[in-house]
């Protein structure tokens, strides 16, 4: 098995939208550099949390050009590239391995369900053999919840003997512990990241890469602090606390109370905005979930880092 | 409420491709001629059983300008535009209009499930008021087995109301009769397709439109001879053939079924490749499909209307 190009926290950075709903380029790129200063060891950018399926192949293209042309090392970064039609993903895994990003999120077809696993393994094989590059790192995508398509361990078995120096590892977004654990006991130094860091401790304990996470985007230094400390007795304790802010923030809608906690925290209007068809919080739900972070005494401080120049 | 542009039988042409998987803009073409010649009434291009979602929007674009260039007429011709990303739907849309296409079939964005109503309604709105065309005439496209994404009746009224004279009709690909009869009662002269043909006379009977449907691609004279006849004593009997038939191929995968059905008549191999994640059938299971459908005196006579030149 290949190794693995990512560890530790890595986060599928929220996107911002002008007036319009076109993307706010220069906002992203200044979250994503925020991310990274605050010690996310890379950015997952085009995930279920960046709203990546409301963006065309084209705006996605743009964001990476934008995202490199800011100094943002591609090494850090994995990009979401699958897609119901294999040619977007082609499209979106080539530039990504032009760029030199360290990895993709794949996630697969996720327009027919109830598909076998020959279709499934025939759509990953079409779009990494047509990539055709040894740079490619691909981790697979299983969240089930949202698209319906989940990726079965004896997929994985299949797709890590046909391409063992190319699919490197596995986004488990199911939620389901028991699932995380059999894939990181069916294959010993696979890149297994959790899709929550409810999970983190666990994952790395059992041996994977660390985890993948939509909070991340509000609490990256508290979620890389147990990945720092994760073998020293401190490990549990900070466990604990960023799994009651996780959880305090997933009772409501995710993405767009992250949103809003953005604009809130840094006064920069409309970077709550969601692409249809996820829509704003309103603002008697923001009371209540503002109420419930006071609760937990969890704030979100921004600095100066990503307010507009 | 509009004038709903079409009636009758429409069919989601099936997409063949070349021995590389790229689309045959030829025996598409050649096909979709066959279709009309045989009766169809109109043409849902780029729907399910098109495999639209695993073609790219250009792709797809570039199969509108095949049909056009080939004299199919636009007012005939209803593609599929809806898209997770609503740039990709306007872009669909918008070249659709420009064709004079007599309408759209459109898909709600359908990788987030379980989004609000509030969503969806923003959604369908910023692609009509994006194509910003009195020529635009959609047909909401109810597909929960797939989509997993539904359109409840409280958002159709609600498009209803504030785009009367553009949200035209509903195809309702739930399979669930009391859906579309709920659809019917609730909305008179809204323009209603039926799924399957199986509920074709019950459609035309509850003042519904017709049907667009699957099957149609190898069975559009049989379906068109009901709708021609629904109003006479035969219409029972005919109904009843054509549920055969539907009943007898939908028991099988029906896109790949059907695929090898025209590779079978027409001799023109390759004719029943797919896209992943959908895979050809395999050669058992066609014997046992091709065997169910000589149990019912079935068979697919293309004549010569296919037949590569």
């Amino acid at each position: 098995m290949a190794h693995a190009p990512f560890e530790g926290v890595l986060v599928p950075a929220l996107t911002p939208y002008a007036d319009d709903l076109s993307v706010d380029t220069g906002r992203f790129v200044d979250h994503c550099k925020w991310l990274l200063d605050q010690g996310a060891n890379g950015l997952a950018v085009f995930g279920t949390t960046s709203e990546a399926n409301s963006l065309t192949v084209g705006e996605k293209l743009d964001l990476l050009d934008a995202l490199t042309d800011a100094g943002v090392p591609a090494a850090k970064l994995m990009p979401g590239t699958g897609a119901c039609a294999i040619g977007d993903a082609v499209t979106l895994t080539r530039r990504a391995v032009e760029f030199g990003c360290g990895g993709v999120l794949m996630l697969p077809p996720f327009y027919y369900k109830g598909v076998s696993d020959d279709g499934l393994f025939a759509a990953f094989s079409e779009v990494i053999e047509r990539t055709g590059s040894d740079g490619l790192k691909v981790y697979l995508y299983h969240i089930p919840p949202v698209s319906q398509v989940p990726i079965a361990l004896e997929l994985i078995e299949r797709l890590l003997k046909a391409y063992p120096d190319t699919v490197v590892g596995l986004k488990d977004s199911s939620g389901d512990w028991s699932n995380t654990d059999a894939v990181l006991t069916a294959f010993p130094g696979f890149g297994v990241f959790a899709g929550s860091e409810v999970f983190l401790l666990d994952t790395l304990r059992g041996g994977g890469a660390g985890c993948i996470t939509a909070t991340g985007n509000v609490n990256p230094a508290g979620i890389r602090e147990v990945y720092e400390n994760w073998r020293t007795g401190r490990a549990d304790a900070l466990q604990a606390r960023i799994t009651e802010v996780r959880t305090a923030i997933q009772a409501y809608a995710a993405i767009p109370s992250m949103k809003r906690m953005i604009e809130e925290a840094t006064g920069m209007s409309g970077w709550s905005r969601m692409r249809p068809p996820l829509v704003a919080l309103d603002d008697a739900i923001w009371a209540k979930f503002d109420a419930d972070m006071k609760a937990i005494d969890f704030a979100l401080d921004m600095g100066q880092a990503t307010v507009d120049a």
